[in-house]
């Protein structure tokens, strides 16, 4: 009983990052950009994504990878939106593992897209631990969490690659400091760009798709 | 190497059943009431105990454990109000163990409250799989959050004993149905209280108090 545990164990750590060392491989050979988007729940990432159909379709087509604990709901939501999608649940985890991305990353029509979203399970700690193989994170914070959550859960912004602050459009009823957390990002990671985003009036969505883009242009200059 | 990281991974996993063990003897032995509140990050858990002071202060004094991944702001927050409070880092952790729970606790000054409140990291998820020795978990969620988390999330919607719609006084910005979020709750845990909160105008503060007041009652009672 113990040896078995342990091997469980170690064999779960082992493949998470072979898992990923494959899907980065995938990627790189075919010139794929996967952006891993990490956030608390219910901080906008299904409705960044969901905003950005309309600048990003015809300049780069994308599919997602939706992971929740439990639900089809926000692969529901894209997929009413003739965004190719899929499901991920983590069966209780609080990540999603390399091996699950993996394995749902290689049955998306992959000839048709630039860019695979994965929006991570909802969680602002576990999954920037993880590696799924992705291009770069990228961190969802809303305005209505607190601009002190960038120095409360560092390791998230740290690992990201870019910040979005979502649902600006409630400033006008909420204390929150854009500047201030702004500054708690830089304090925690100063090279990153922080998008103001409000999905709901659509500011900010143009801004956050041009970074995307660079970003597909990035992924294919790269050697392969 | 690999045998010391087994012999840690099961230590810990025995010591927290055990320091949880060891906690609610001591609280059963002092009828006190111990809560393990569970939400996001920026759900409001920090505001809602600052907005019980007030109306517990006078009748039922209590305590704070604030849990995080980093800094001291929340137990800033509390201790300005004169709360005895102490802040628990978890190190990186997404969840508070039991070990540092009773530790924190035993140093706490019990003799003059009648609850402690412990604040859990921000998260959803993995705080809801570890017991920490509380009487009872409290679900708490902000109605920016969105209506569909009790589904998504619902080990911890099982787990609780009461849930806490925070923020509703942002309720005209939103696009967030009350009943169809309750009915959710109801689906995943059909029993427990669903307390409306905005903390910002006070409003159902009192209803929350008077269930806690509730439960430091049952707790009294109880056979020790």
């Amino acid at each position: 009983m113990t040896v078995r545990a342990i091997k469980v164990y170690q064999d779960l750590m082992g493949a998470n990052e072979e898992w990923a060392a494959k899907t980065r491989a995938l990627l790189r050979q075919r010139s794929l950009l996967m952006l891993n988007l990490i956030g608390s729940p219910g901080s906008g990432k299904t409705t960044l994504l969901e905003k950005s159909v309309d600048y990003l379709r015809s300049r780069h087509p994308f599919a997602v990878l939706e992971g929740d604990v439990e639900t089809t709901n926000d692969a529901e939501r894209l997929h009413a939106l003739d965004v190719p999608v899929s499901q991920l649940l983590s069966g209780g985890s609080c990540h999603l593992e390399a091996k699950l991305v993996h394995h749902a990353l290689v049955e998306l029509p992959l000839d048709d897209v630039d860019v695979v979203f994965v929006e991570n399970v909802g969680n602002m700690v576990c999954p920037a631990e993880f590696d799924i193989g992705e291009m770069a994170k990228v961190a969802v914070l809303s305005v209505t969490e607190g601009e002190d959550k960038p120095l409360k859960y560092p390791l998230l912004f740290r690992e990201a690659k870019a910040a979005v602050l979502s649902k600006q459009d409630l400033l006008p009823h909420l204390n929150f400091d854009v500047a201030a957390c702004r500054r708690n990002i830089r304090e925690v990671n100063g090279n990153i760009p922080v998008f103001d985003v409000a999905a709901t009036t659509g500011e900010g969505i143009e801004a956050w798709g041009e970074w995307v883009a660079e970003q597909v242009e990035q992924t294919r200059n790269r050697e392969r």
